[in-house]
C-alpha cells in the first residue's frame, strides 16, 4: 500500500490533531527503522496504522475483544490500552493489511510486551518520541534514542511505570514484562 | 513456642542489628495483628522468624532454591529475595515450625504475592514501618498504617516499586502482582 493512500484511509478515522501525532509518528519510525536496521515499509505502515482504532467506541472495542477472543485482562485494566490490539484486528479486516509484523506492532505499540521484536520497538518508541509530544522526559528518551534504542525504551517504559504507580494505577502485566524483559537483557 | 524461647534461637542466626530490627518488626507485627483482627501469636511468631536465613551465605539458598524445586525465577533476580522462601523452609526443617500460614507470611515478606493472607500483610508492612526504618517515605506508611491497613500496603509497595525502577533493576513477578492485586480491589 501506498504511503499517500494509507494516510488517506488513516485520517477518517482520527481527529485533525491525532492525523498530526499519526504523521510525526511515522516519519519518526522511517528515521528509526533506518537507524536501527528495521524494514522502513513495515515500520511506516505500522505507524500510520497504530491508533486506527483510537476513536471507536468503547464498547465495540470491548466487544471484539471478547468476541475475537483476545486476553480477558484486557478488560479489567484501563480503556487506554483496547484500541492497540483492536486496531490491529480492524486494520487487518477493514484495510486488508494481514502482515503479522505490522499487526503485532499495531497490537503492542500501547502495552509493549516480552519478546519485543525490532518492528514493535521501532513504532512503540517513535509513538513516545514524535516530534509532537511535551511530556516531562521526553526530551530525555529522545536523545537516548539517537545512541541507543533499548536504552531509549528503558527510560520510556520507566516513565510509564513510575507514572502509573505515582496515580495508584493498575499496570497492564505485558507492560511490566516488557520492562523486566528489557532490565534481564541488559544486566 | 514461647517467645523467648523463639528469640532466643533466631538470635543465635542474626547480627545484633539484624536482631534489633526483629525485634522491632515482631512489636509492630503484634500491634498490626490487634488492630487488624489477625492472629496474634501467629504475627509474633511469624516477625520473629521472618529473616531467619538472613545471613546463610548465597550458595547455601540457591541450593535450596533448587533441591526444593522452589521457582526457578527466583535465582533470577536480586539475591535480597532469597532469604524469605529458603527461610520458610530452615524455619520449618530446623526449628520444627509447621503452620503454613506462619511459613507463607516469612515466605512472602521480601517479595509479597496475589492474594495475601491478612498475616502475610501484617507481617510485610511490619517489616517495612518497625521503629529502627529510617528510609525515605516511610513516615507516610506508618501514618497511613494506623487508618487502613492495605492503604499503607499500596504506598510500601508503590514506594518499592518506584525505587527499583528508579534504579533500572528488575522487578520480581510476585511483587508486581500485590502490587496489581491491592490497586485492582480497591479501584
Amino acid at each position: 500500500m501506498k504511503r499517500e493512500e494509507a494516510l488517506e484511509i488513516v485520517k477518517k478515522q482520527l481527529t485533525e490533531r491525532r492525523y498530526v501525532h499519526t504523521v510525526g509518528v511515522t516519519e519518526t519510525a522511517i528515521d528509526l527503522a533506518k537507524q536501527y536496521g528495521a524494514d522502513v515499509k513495515k515500520a511506516e505502515l505500522a505507524a500510520i496504522f497504530h491508533d486506527y482504532a483510537k476513536f471507536r467506541p468503547i464498547e465495540e472495542m470491548k466487544d471484539i475483544v471478547i468476541s475475537e477472543k483476545m486476553p480477558a485482562d484486557l478488560l479489567e485494566y484501563g480503556e487506554e490500552l483496547l484500541h492497540a490490539p483492536v486496531g490491529a484486528y480492524l486494520v487487518r479486516k477493514e484495510v486488508g493489511i494481514i502482515d503479522p509484523e505490522v499487526l503485532a506492532a499495531i497490537a503492542y505499540h500501547t502495552s509493549g510486551r516480552v519478546n519485543m521484536t525490532l518492528l514493535d520497538k521501532v513504532v512503540f518508541l517513535a509513538d513516545y518520541i514524535e516530534p509532537g509530544r511535551s511530556f516531562p522526559g521526553v526530551e530525555e528518551v529522545r536523545q537516548l534514542a539517537k545512541e541507543n534504542l533499548d536504552s531509549a525504551l528503558i527510560l520510556a517504559v520507566s516513565n510509564t511505570l513510575a507514572f502509573l504507580i505515582k496515580n495508584n494505577q493498575a499496570v497492564y502485566p505485558d507492560t511490566f514484562h516488557f520492562y523486566n524483559d528489557l532490565i534481564l537483557q541488559h544486566k
